[in-house]
């Protein structure tokens, strides 16, 4: 099971296009996926469910979203240069042993030129402190809102390929 | 004005030891400052004061601790090898402009050997991107659970020479 | 007195082309500065003038370019992802004392699009270990193929104009 | 087939007590090896093993060192707060064809405490950028002077333990 996961809280993100467009690559390569999006955190979850704090919602996504992923696939946009606070703070109220073993591919998406390069060195920092292995091809997608085309869909074939190449990867990891 | 901001949400967290250690010496030096804890924050502010919605517990943190602040001391735990997901939240709710052009030194904190020091590197690159001017001796803290004494202070001389040091540094940068 | 350093020793390098813009920024500011190139060294530096042993032009280079320099401006292209190793294997053979308190600004150079960011903050990292000040607007410059005019002269504005402001920052800083 | 990396060309130095345990551990785990040092490299390559230019000495390295490994294991020192620049300098030398979808893991050595974590994160950026796939489990070896024992071997119960717990996660990688 792969859990893909729309790293940011935004209301209406342009990175969920990416998502959809990846989800859709995974479901035609038959690997089975799911998604998870950090804006169905509960919205005190940071206090809530850290430090051992119980929080029913947080268990019941750890316990489905987490747990019996064996790979995910992290899509963050850029946010002062790094990936969003609130992905960390989400992985911080996770066990880390939840963690361990299992694979990541991080894609990275900024209206910037540089895809978010920087947010996927840090998270790879923190994943591989984690014991997630993490494919090294990252794919930073640069003027995201640029690509979207006039019915606010991901259709840029190069992106595409990208993906494609990525989840293909990915699978084999 | 130099704003101390302890990174962590953590309930009795040993950070704040370092904090209070700090506070003191930037007493002593006659250096005009005050904390501001991540603790204080409303517990839904990820999703309550971020993406251009009002809160007006946000706007008054901005207000008090972030804009009349020339300097900032930033003081962080390490969580899963790097600095807590939730400072980089309270970061990516700020607007950017409150940041340009002010100064800041970092201190990290573990229980482990290696004192954060990744996590100082990580926010670093933050608030470079930021605009803010990072001082190059950063203070990484190790092992802070034995270094504390019997009556819970922290008085270690070693600790507190280098801390002493960094706060001269921030003085005249 | 600044000194500008080319980090790369590849004959007849672009980056070059922006050392000689920058060079004009620094007089036209009537900032005294000097040109360090990567590939004056001595063939074999990285044996013969390192760990303790003896190299008289390895001498002649910290004594002129490195020891009166109080500022640097370090322009690196990006190799395999990150600064040339030759730039880090100079830095690794100059004594550490002679680069504490001084300051930096960083400029990035590539073909690909993400101008060096990564080799920037790498060696920011590696700068502030050594207890260099490192200017928090660092320039990437991507596509640099592509800004080079016909006679082979670095004219585009927008890139003149950010170098530019960085250069009257580093004075002020 | 492994290479195993001495990343360093320092004469005697203690890089390579970690190495010869970490050849053992190989050994015993019946996994074919050899060793490359940076030290066995022409004293001057960077000048004329580099930007295309032949010397027979680097293509032989080349032909027996890197092509036919399909996995490495980096030990790297601690110089600067990173890796030493003139590993960076061979692997700059390399032509990149030759590491993509090779696997690696890594080992950091210091006398100090952070075990060279920080080279062993800008490692990891440009290993991945050039596509190599590398183990989350890296291995920090602090304070490495005080682990040799009168004999002037590598002892350390402690160290050796998680030295094979790498080198069998590296065999399954």
């Amino acid at each position: 099971m792969i859990t893909l996961i729309n790293a940011t809280n935004r209301p209406e993100n342009l990175t969920g296009k990416v998502v959809s467009v990846y989800q859709e690559i995974l479901n035609r390569l038959n690997l089975e996926n799911q998604l998870f999006e950090i804006a169905e955190l509960q919205d005190d979850f940071v206090f809530s469910a850290s430090f051992g704090k119980q929080n029913a919602h947080m268990e019941q996504i750890i316990k489905e979203k987490i747990i019996p992923a064996t790979k995910f696939v992290i899509i963050s946009p850029e946010y002062n240069g790094s990936y969003p606070g609130v992905l960390k703070a989400f992985l911080d109220c996770v066990p880390p042993k939840h963690f361990v073993g299992k694979r990541a591919a991080l894609v990275g998406v900024a209206s910037g030129r540089a895809g978010n390069l920087r947010g996927m060195d840090h998270l790879t920092d923190v994943l591989h402190h984690l014991g997630v292995e993490v494919l090294s091809l990252k794919i930073p997608i640069s003027n995201l809102n640029l690509l979207i085309n006039d019915t606010g869909g991901l259709t840029d074939e190069e992106t595409i390929t990208v993906l494609k190449k990525q989840a293909k990867k990915l699978k084999a990891f």
